[in-house]
């Protein structure tokens, strides 16, 4: 039986977002365009204008979905523990999604992004995202610290982000490396980690 | 006057070293070679090769300096100040580093490395900055929190160096756009995270 001829996706608006996700995969960002992703797919050079306007509209529609995918494996915790467990329990999953997902992980927090004001919905799926995280803190009713504006959770959500960020990151950095700490210390520094973010919230009583 | 030939730069060493960086400042850590540097250096494509063996080590000589630039500018604080008023100071002067610096900061924290094992005097310079910050807070005899191993400041360190990191990296990232801060909110956050890193570290009276 001779050999099939590379079949045309079905679907070509998804299979572009597919193969595009995968050149980021496994060349990064920069080399991704929508003619790499046509010549992968194996269709051709115009093809993919069809449904993205351009490199952009793809690269955002990608984000669209990851920010999407990522509030609701936020969400994915067990139902009615008290607040500071429930916000513990949201930060393990964001832990575990930046590990689980480091490409989508960095494309959301830690690469160039295609102008806000031109992609709404990817705009509004990475507000939620933070909404998710802010409206935690509202429920925790918090102690106050930090001068006026004190009830402002926002600003405590940028705080434990940062946090969140800052260690999912150097997770995967090289620079970790430098330190060679062992796995064992590795596991209690992130257990640190967590446990000075619950004293840093402090809830009222 | 005829105008001169472009000049063989007195210190090969140093000319390419500086070139490589703005290799990288203009065009990204991809596009940095050695063949690179020498075309725009306009020396020969062997010339860098008698003073690197190999791209990364010219990566690797960049990260030692910066390293030692900014373990050097973490520690330009007000003599005198009572531990956790320096460890707010030396907090500032990592935020100040890192906006004033972008490159450098994205090189040493967000970007591949060389191998650390090959790259021995970078890897010492990344051990001394971490330790800066490690002593910093062993001095400050924090309240323990987080069961065993509570002595272990580099445990503590690594929290604070996420919440820096975070930071730092949150401020320069597009998803920053996409929640529409006003600089005064963003200037409140900021503030706000340097509060709750004291809460977090309380230390014993």
């Amino acid at each position: 039986m001779a050999a099939k001829p590379k079949e045309r996706p079905s679907n070509l608006r998804e299979a572009c977002i597919a193969e595009a996700l995968r050149v980021i995969e496994d060349a990064g960002l920069d080399a991704l365009s929508l003619r790499e992703v046509a010549r992968r797919l194996g269709v051709s050079h115009q093809a993919p204008y069809k449904h993205f306007p351009s490199r952009d509209h793809i690269l955002a529609e990608i984000l669209t979905r990851s920010f999407d995918e990522f509030a609701a494996f936020l969400d994915q915790r067990p139902a009615g523990a008290a607040p500071p467990d429930d916000l513990r329990g949201m930060g393990q999953q964001y832990m575990t999604y930046a590990r689980l997902h480091p490409v989508k992980y960095r494309l959301m927090f830690n690469t160039p992004m295609p102008d806000p004001d031109a992609h709404p919905e990817m705009m509004r799926n990475a507000q939620r995202a933070f909404a998710l995280l802010r409206d935690r803190l509202t429920v925790m009713k918090l102690r106050p610290v930090g001068g006026p504006h004190r009830a402002n959770a926002s600003f405590d959500a940028m705080f434990v982000w940062s946090t969140l960020h800052g260690l999912a990151s150097i997770l995967q950095s090289d620079t970790l490396r430098t330190l060679q700490m062992s796995d064992r210390d590795l596991q209690q520094a992130i257990s640190r980690c967590f446990a000075r973010l619950s004293l840093a919230l402090d809830p009222v009583d």
